[in-house]
């Protein structure tokens, strides 16, 4: 008999969430049957966008959205094999069945001396949608400029190494010293804490006074409000994410955007990854073949313990992790 | 000698605009030199944009920034010879001196039946812009359903018309009910009245029950905002102007868009007609066609006298004009 550990949400979140919008349960989970497989999580992610869309997609009392690399314990589906290695959409959860359908295996040749866990980071959602947005959305070209926020995230510290990986001057922005350290570290031109500059539109100046070609968003709020008005004339503004609005109680405001993007032809799209779908494998060989020629460098923050999800998750959206967020079992 | 008469920009507008940011003069222009041309005013355009632009692109004492059509009356310029037609961006003023550069000459074959004054609405500059707007901005498709407010202006009326000939159900929306008579007159499916409805959400809502794929904005603001969350997956937005926003006082806010734009992998594009200017031949032959073969109908909202033009402006500015605001001299 398997207990599965699981973490529940019990309340959806009003503004910041809580530690008490959380409950960790235990159940014994059933045999499994024909075709289906257990799965043991060996890691797991937290990521920003489980703040929105815990919201629409999960009633209060369902598991916590998410997902883990898991190791297939039991099969009984020949297409999972037991010692396999999956990325799963169970949540926040120990142990879970599946009969497949929420499973991606790890690419077959997935390099030995790589952490697994990069399956939940630079090679899994996060690279991916580093890569699609900045060269799909972003469409950047050899030379530009681009400008990434939450630049030390998950996502970002990916953003800025393509582009420069793709010849482009990367500005990145972050809340803290240490973050703009690593930035340094993996090659960004210019850094900026946005918590301590005097002024965002003058440190936007300096790090590139003739403006931005591409911005990789992953902020929105007030940023995006500022950013808009340093963009070169066609610059293209990827949305990613909105991080700064995600915890708001009232639905906040900023300066109308139509005169801006009118007045200097900007194109600003909202994407998701899935869009690329039938694509990830091209683009997780791509960002494998970086990560093994050293130009991709990744860093994880890794928090030890299932019992400290929430906290991680917590501490993720306060910004607490330089590289992706993680959690071992 | 030829006395020209000018309407100045005495005062840049602050708010709305008011009589007394103009002032009319009498001037002797010179003899014109040798590769000059003197032009003589038939009709004027007053449009959107020169509230914001008359801003950035005028200086105090400046001619009003604007086109007209006029006929060449003395010519030492062989490309341009005496009794053609041109567009000149001459600017309120009856009579100009041009050495050819800020000159379009009609197309040769304009048809005779057509009224000039077309040159500067449905076969000029805002023709073009519905055009290009809707084709290479919205990448309009057979079947979709566009909206576009201020619906029965100059461009937004050929928006819907464009439209409706490329297969799409379209809704339009203004500011006053005989505006919505003539709407349905051209064809639109849907119209509204976006200052009587009892809430935009539910007109929206009621135009097009599965929301909208392409979306036209001439007037940004709270309409934008509402307008925001009713399109479809994936929907485009082709944000023209704003006219709603350009006698604000103070920077005037809205809810932030980035999480919209994301969760529906929304595209939002600003644009100006120039962008095309090597297409403008094929736009025009394209839309003087529909034009002839009764598919394209155009109206003009004729103010008479040239003394009239900042009070046509004015109106324009406030929605009086049904179809293209033009003033006869």
């Amino acid at each position: 008999m398997v207990v599965s550990k699981s973490w529940l949400l019990i309340k959806h979140f009003e503004g910041f969430p809580k530690s008490s919008d959380f409950k960790l349960v235990e159940r014994e989970l059933p045999k499994i049957k024909n075709g289906e497989v257990l799965c043991e999580a060996l890691c797991f992610s937290v990521d920003p966008y489980m703040r929105p869309y815990s919201q629409y997609s999960l009633k209060e009392g369902d598991i916590m959205m998410g997902t883990q690399v898991a190791r297939i314990v039991e099969s009984n589906n020949s297409a999972f094999p037991v010692g396999g290695y999956v990325v799963s959409n169970a949540g926040w959860t120990t142990h879970s069945i599946s009969d497949g359908t929420s499973l991606t295996p790890l690419l077959p040749d997935w390099p030995e001396k790589l952490p697994k866990s990069l399956a939940l980071g630079t090679l899994g959602m996060p690279g991916l949608t580093a890569y699609f947005g900045l060269l799909e959305v972003c469409l950047v070209k050899d030379g530009e400029t681009v400008l990434v926020n939450a630049a030390a995230g998950a996502v970002g510290s990916v953003v800025g190494q393509i582009a420069k990986i793709k010849g482009c001057k990367v500005v990145g922005c972050a809340g803290a010293d240490d973050k703009l350290a690593y930035l340094k570290e993996i090659s960004f031109d210019e850094v900026f804490n946005y918590k301590t500059v005097p002024s965002l539109v003058e440190a936007l100046k300096k790090a590139s006074p003739d403006g931005y070609d591409c911005y990789f968003d992953n902020v929105g709020g007030e940023f995006s409000s500022v950013a808009l008005f340093q963009m070169k004339y066609f610059g293209r503004i990827a949305v990613c994410g909105a991080i700064s609005t995600y915890n708001d109680l009232e639905v906040s405001k900023g300066p109308y955007v139509q005169f801006p993007l009118v007045a200097k032809e900007l194109r600003m799209e909202g994407f998701l990854v899935h869009r690329w779908k039938k694509r990830y494998d091209e683009g997780l060989r791509q960002l494998i073949t970086w990560v093994l020629e050293g130009k991709l460098k990744y860093r994880e923050h890794i928090t030890k313990g299932f019992e400290n999800m929430p906290a991680a998750f917590m501490g993720m959206l306060k910004g607490e992790n330089t590289g992706k967020a993680i959690i071992n079992v």
